[in-house]
């Protein structure tokens, strides 16, 4: 098989080409591994690049800690702001809102252009970066902030620019689905599958980020900001964790062929005055079909629906250092592409200012779970409030607990699948359930997606 | 839930927008899609373009032909060449060799930038188009020429450029997943699966390009080249079609919980002087635990493993016009945000060079079905030339076909899978197979993948 390289010009030696001087902030798990692809594929990304990357230093909070070979201690710096003011390009991993947005805002009103993996901080103040990457005319990219090494923010806002997404319903979360997943293989409560993800190092020893769903909602306002071309925040998406998800959950979403995943999702709801979008981050159920269903472990897999392209599904590791480094260097290879040839990467695109919709406008399919007197009647009861909020049942499956003993009453468990109906109708529905004799306690109340 | 549209600056009025002048090579299923996502989305597109997209011609070959309401007849044009010299951007969905390199090159020649679905010219003849656009300061963007709507070529080319890809293995071609698959589920023979296919408009009239493997090898080539940063050409892919697959092999993978699908496989192979690579298309059996083996109909499905995003997965529809289209107007997009802002997107990346292993010197396990004499020793023969060429057998299973009568041999029916062995070592022994009166016919020789 023969070669080209005799006719084609020569390769360049990487040497002489141009410096890029980089700046890294955080030298954690991802940092490091960062640092690693920029040592061990020097040529490499030079070659891809045009440029040479040069770190000119790496700041952390702790100077005298050793991190490795790939660290070097000469570069460990612990004045972040001096050293954003040096480079063409900074890469931020350090997380958290305060000092890592001031630093950014810094190394941009200094020309840099920044990549960095802050979901929280993109969620929280996207606009205020996004402006100041317009003002100075850098660039901003964050595809490593949403679902690790998978591509997705490059495929949304450059792949797909020239189509119409309608929906974005995935799982972006490694922890909670790896929590989830152990759950259902095992038959374990939550707060035993949680201590078992802490032991095996997929869920942090402050775990609330992941398990409240505060990480998904980050990374569904970022996917419905770019899918839509509104701003939407933080704040603006509807956040359930999994905290609340039992082992019965569970079981009960097997008997009726589903599993639970925490899902995010954000959607274009097509209305007779115009449009607008939704944002949430909730567990579901889902049936055991559907490709989401067998995401295990610590895996993200995202899909996108849009007018022209159909159903496109994007699946890999969704966390940890080295997927996550991969993200981050895919960036850096277009940051510093740009900078070497000129030209400027996506800006926001936010021109359609679409409003959200309030989650009780919303329509969904519920699983309701309830424990209630064991009574002739019961049934017809619960059944009626629903349908007097305009809810019909798909599936009832009711149980004896226990049939009541001393003059106790019996008490039966019973489980309600209904088809879509208003959110605004089953938050009437429960407050009915809460204020009757009736029902003894509300269990579970889950939405069912993916039908 | 508060917008923050009136913080922010005013979203510009798109008609005040510079002007893009667009011309179309090509008016069939894809072009007509292309220009319907233009019409449709006109102030969508202007406002993500910074520009506005200005259809200045339609070149076919037939201009009396009707083409709906999307291809204005007043637009259309049988002089290609002097469309292709007025333009800002030129979208080629004509497809074949010439005339849509000839235009491609007069196109980049006069300054346009240009987008193209044509996996067999870039397969061929990719380099002169990678020149022309270097040489000229314009773009040259691809994504519709592997697998339709799904972002392949932009994840490979620039969410991965800052790691190393090891490996691509997928479905690429819907046509052949589609015939397989229809074989797979009903039992019938290539001919009859490749004849309904061709009444549902699965397959073309002439079959040829995708059912000999020229279209998924085309698109190997593609993909070698990106992933690999070297020229890997056409004639460069060991490409086997699935004309031979027969009812018989697809049973036979069944009996061993494998399915036949036509992959495309590219590969880095790290040897002890180095590495070089790999590209080849052939039917395969893979596990029906394989996530590939679940592609049905006419989808595509691919893996990518790289050394720190591990390994990822995009799925969805690889062929259609509306799918295509999509694929398209993201370049387009990309193509004319460059032109408005400054920039050139990413160039050819060939610095690596490196150099294709031959078929002979990879490795692969096998299924080799024979039908051999019916008589004792027969197995051992078989089984000993394989192990005389270093062949040790995985499974192997064995049928009478007839026991003979009237004086005629029995006849019998061998399946063998085989560990990973070198290709010229399975060649020698089915030569060996060929020349000895035990072997009566050699039925079917395929590799077995994803294990």
């Amino acid at each position: 098989m023969s070669q080209t390289a005799s006719q084609s010009p020569a390769v360049p030696d990487p040497s002489t080409l141009p410096a890029l001087r980089v700046a890294v902030l955080g030298a954690g798990t991802v940092g490091a591994e960062v640092l690693r692809l920029i040592a061990q594929q020097g040529d490499d990304l030079a070659h891809r690049i045009g440029g040479r990357l040069e770190v000119i230093g790496i700041s952390v909070r702790d100077r005298s800690k050793d991190r490795g070979e790939h660290v070097p201690a000469a570069l460990l710096t612990d004045d972040p702001s001096a050293l954003v003011r040096e480079a063409d390009l900074v890469i931020e991993v350090m997380g958290g809102i305060e000092p890592a947005r001031s630093l950014l805002l810094e190394a941009m009103a200094h020309g840099a252009s920044v990549v960095t993996a802050n979901k929280a901080l993109l969620a929280q103040d996207g606009a205020a970066l996004y402006e100041a990457a317009d003002d100075h005319g850098v660039d901003l990219y964050f595809e490593a902030a949403v679902a690790g090494a998978i591509p997705l923010v490059r495929p949304v806002r450059e792949s797909l620019a020239g189509d119409r997404i309608q929906r974005v319903l995935g799982i972006v979360n490694g922890t909670t689905n790896y929590i989830l997943d152990a759950m259902t293989r095992t038959g374990l409560g939550f707060q035993e599958a949680l201590t078992s993800a802490q032991e095996l190092g997929y869920a942090e020893a402050d775990p609330t980020a992941d398990i409240e769903g505060h990480d998904a909602a980050a990374k569904a306002s970022i996917l419905a900001s770019l899918a839509f071309h509104s701003r939407v925040r933080l704040a603006d998406v509807h956040c359930e964790g999994i905290t609340d998800v039992s082992a019965q959950d569970i079981a009960a979403a097997a008997r009726m062929g589903r599993t639970i995943k925490l899902l995010s999702i954000v959607e274009r709801i097509e209305e007779e005055n115009g449009e607008r979008i939704s944002a949430r981050v909730y567990p579901a159920l889902i049936p055991h079909t559907h490709p989401l269903a067998s995401v295990s472990e610590a895996y993200n897999a995202v899909f996108i629906e849009a007018d022209a392209a159909g159903s496109l599904m994007f699946y890999g590791q969704g966390a940890g250092g080295a997927p996550t480094a991969s993200a981050i260097m895919g960036d850096v290879v277009s940051a510093a592409r740009a900078r070497v040839r000129g030209g400027v990467g996506p800006r926001e695109s936010r021109y359609a200012e679409l409003e959200l919709i309030p989650l009780e406008e919303l329509r969904s399919a519920f699983y309701v779970s309830l424990t209630v007197q064991d009574r002739p009647g019961v049934l017809a009861e619960i059944a009626g409030t629903l349908s007097g909020h305009g809810i019909s049942i798909s599936t009832i499956h009711q149980e004896l607990i226990d049939s009541g003993a001393d003059g106790q009453e019996g008490r039966a468990h019973i489980g309600i699948a209904t088809h879509r109906a208003l959110e605004s109708a089953m938050t009437a529905s429960l407050d009915m359930f809460s204020s009757t004799a009736t029902v003894l306690s509300i269990d579970s109340v889950l939405r069912i997606e993916g039908e």
